[in-house]
């Protein structure tokens, strides 16, 4: 006889793994290797070593370890906010009147909002162990920072953040935030590196970009032998720790021998779409899961549906390792939108592979059908989801309709990523109608496809 | 052998209450009635029936029945977001160095960010039992009309918000949240009553007031037989619902054989501190509990700790019924601070006679030590609580630190009403050092004193 399923699926507290999945072990075809820009040569641990810790430089090379332990330490951190839930949604399923079963991991529960905690952590234990003194990043729509600047108050390590200028003028509350857990924020472009006095010399009033913001964090963080530099998305290790995701998730129905269908996720950088499906991925591999795999991202910055796969820089200047990905160019702008976290040219290396190989599928969507979706779900589920996360839910929704006209009973799990606490200027746009979709038309897109370099793109 | 207690103690849903605890029930000295303001008579639900539904009136009244359940149709509703956990703040406990354990009652882990859920869908609720079509109430801070907007989505009735205007343009965002949910907000004073067209043709430029929205909030609700008003504290059934709280902290800590020495709750209204700590009192009450109960108030609304046990208004209108309560006179003008939620002048009957009696301590603090509270919380729990509950995280502390100076090894429950993410102005302000600490003069509050209404002030 089956247990009857609680609306809120909690794991105990002994339940939160003890290791990270690395998918990569289990995949025969794996991803091509981050190549040295320079040499055009595989990266070493050594190219690594001045900009990032030890720790994550192992786990970003290692594609053979199928499980890697989470140290106690770390395990510490979780424990702080983890296990994040496991929600079925009755009410949704209800609204909607269809057979289907829905789920969402709810990573939104702690307060920086998303999953970016679950590497934040990671990565700040990490230089901790190092022995360094302070770390730098960057942050866009702000969740990546607000979850360094969480973990570096943890571990007490000092955090110096370049905000993107333009965002650190729109969003003094996430600003407030990081400031109140002791990060040192800097509107990027600044005086403080050479590449912010360049471009600040260049047009003194820009409001900035991501790719500044990152050049500038790298370049502060190899100043000094004490100091590194921490990346929120689209790495391998950011994949490997949010595994934590999917793993949880993955044990919860196991718990109730429930097996998911249809997995969906959010796509940006792939951080949480990674994460959540790895281990199911993994199933899949191996034989032992018959199940459909989702990404979607927003229409403005398609870079699964509309990319190309080939190398490519992670930044727009030029200054990072190759990574073999779906693009849509280092150089392609995204149009304006409300899902800050989801426009990134590129996408993970592991994910563009699955992709590649027909493992997973993708779909877009504008962002007003998208608000559509986030609506009636907060309406009936009562929790206020991210833009990024309500890519899920519009994709979520769609397939639980598509049973409601076949009859079918499939099981739907999506990641619901984080909530939009401070995303409220969007859903008044979206209230008072003045909200936009942006779709890039296609010279658009053959102007950020000329910024790939050119390099010969096997493989 | 004692179990291990896992830092997040979660109920099963089965265990979510299936009745509420009416406190009043186990007094032998009850709280005084409420007067009608013209007969100076106990009021009867005859009196009460134009304004408020069917189903709140006889729990307001009723002082004799201890339990009283909580309808299936609205077990669906709490199953929504609750049982909330009961943390143990193993990270501060460290981060203090204190023998005490300390255990905090997390209210704000869904979207309205706070308890006041906990009644908007009683209320909710028995309107729709009325057949009512729609609901007015007034909101300050937000958080009230934040929860009756997600509770009216839920049960399909329409809302009108009366919102302090100066707080509608101060707090876009909160405004915003509300519309999402559906709900009518209207800038208070308006030209939609004769009550706000009075004060407008007075002061076309006032910012309004609480006092006034209320005023607005019943005049509109009393208009029309399909519709009543609803309130977030104060009242007695509010308190009802609110025992929610405590009996699930309770039945928390009972699993693990646990019980409180210390508990503590941020005092406004009453709704949070009185839903916190009914069931415990209602054990001390029993002589089964030997436990401090300790209220802790702003200083600039100290209401407990320099207030008078008075008859009194519940509005600055003068229109409500009398309430023998803890009160620094409805005419009382609080400094403004930015804790919201506590800027009342009043306390709820209840509590306001167990304090009389000797069952409740009381403190008040000043909000910049508050605030170093709240960060030195944030930093080590990673919740960002709000300003409000920030009072009962400042109380607990300072009873941690107590015992730590002693020895003992007290057991500390505190209420964490709620998350302060549309309170980031006052983080800034804190993070920037303009916040003010402002403490009424003496002179003020007999200003304050001098609004209590002249009648026979018995019992």
């Amino acid at each position: 006889m089956s247990k009857k399923i609680p609306t809120r699926i909690y794991l105990s507290e002994d339940e939160i793994p003890k290791a990270w999945y690395n998918l990569r072990a289990d995949m025969k075809n794996k991803p091509d290797p981050l190549l040295h820009p320079g040499t055009l040569q595989p990266i070493t641990a050594d190219d690594l070593a001045p900009v990032f810790c030890k720790g994550v430089i192992e786990q970003e090379l290692d594609d053979t370890t199928r499980f890697i332990p989470i140290p106690d330490e770390l395990y510490d951190f979780y424990r702080a906010y983890r296990p994040s839930p496991l929600v079925r949604a009755y009410y949704l399923e209800k609204e909607l009147g269809t057979p289907a079963e829905i789920y969402y991991k709810f990573e939104g529960t702690n307060t920086s909002g998303s999953h970016k905690l679950n590497s934040a952590g990671p990565q700040a234990y990490y230089a901790k162990k190092d022995g360094l003194t302070s770390l730098t990043t960057e942050t866009g729509a702000g969740q990546w920072g607000t979850a360094m600047s969480m973990a570096c108050a943890f571990y007490g390590i000092e955090l110096i953040v370049y905000m993107v200028k333009i965002s650190s003028e729109q969003k003094p509350y996430r600003k407030a935030l990081m400031e109140a857990y002791g990060a040192n924020l800097i509107p990027s472009p600044s005086d403080t590196t050479e590449s912010g006095r360049k471009i600040l010399a260049a047009d003194p009033n820009t409001g900035g970009s991501l790719g500044c913001a990152i050049t500038e964090a790298i370049e502060t963080a190899v100043k000094t032998d004490k100091c590194r530099y921490v990346l929120g998305s689209v790495l391998n290790h950011v994949l490997l720790h949010q595994s934590i995701i999917g793993l949880e998730a993955k044990a919860a129905l196991d718990n109730f021998n429930i097996k998911p269908d249809i997995i969906i996720g959010c796509a940006g950088g792939g951080s949480n779409l990674g994460g959540l499906i790895s281990p199911f991925m993994g199933e899949k591999l191996a034989g032992k899961l018959d199940a459909r795999f989702i990404a979607i991202e927003p229409a403005s910055c398609p870079s699964f549906t509309r990319g190309k796969y080939a190398y490519d820089f992670g930044d727009t200047g030029q200054t990072t390792p190759l990574i073999k990905m779906m693009t849509l160019g280092n150089g392609f702008m995204p149009s304006s939108n409300h899902a800050g976290g989801l426009r990134y040219h590129g996408m993970n290396a592991i994910l563009s592979k699955l992709y590649q190989d027909g493992l997973i599928e993708a779909k877009s969507a504008v962002q007003t059908e998208v608000f559509d979706a986030a609506l009636r779900f907060m309406k009936v589920e009562g929790i206020l989801p991210a833009p990024e996360s309500s890519h899920a839910i519009k994709a979520a929704i769609d397939e639980a309709l598509e049973c409601k006209k076949t009859g079918e009973k499939k099981v739907i799990l999506f990641g619901l990523s984080g909530t939009g606490y401070f995303d409220m200027t969007a859903y008044s746009s979206y209230n008072n109608k003045t909200m936009n979709d942006q779709i890039p038309s296609d010279a658009d897109l053959e102007k950020g496809f000329a910024s790939i370099p050119k390099i010969p793109q096997n493989g």
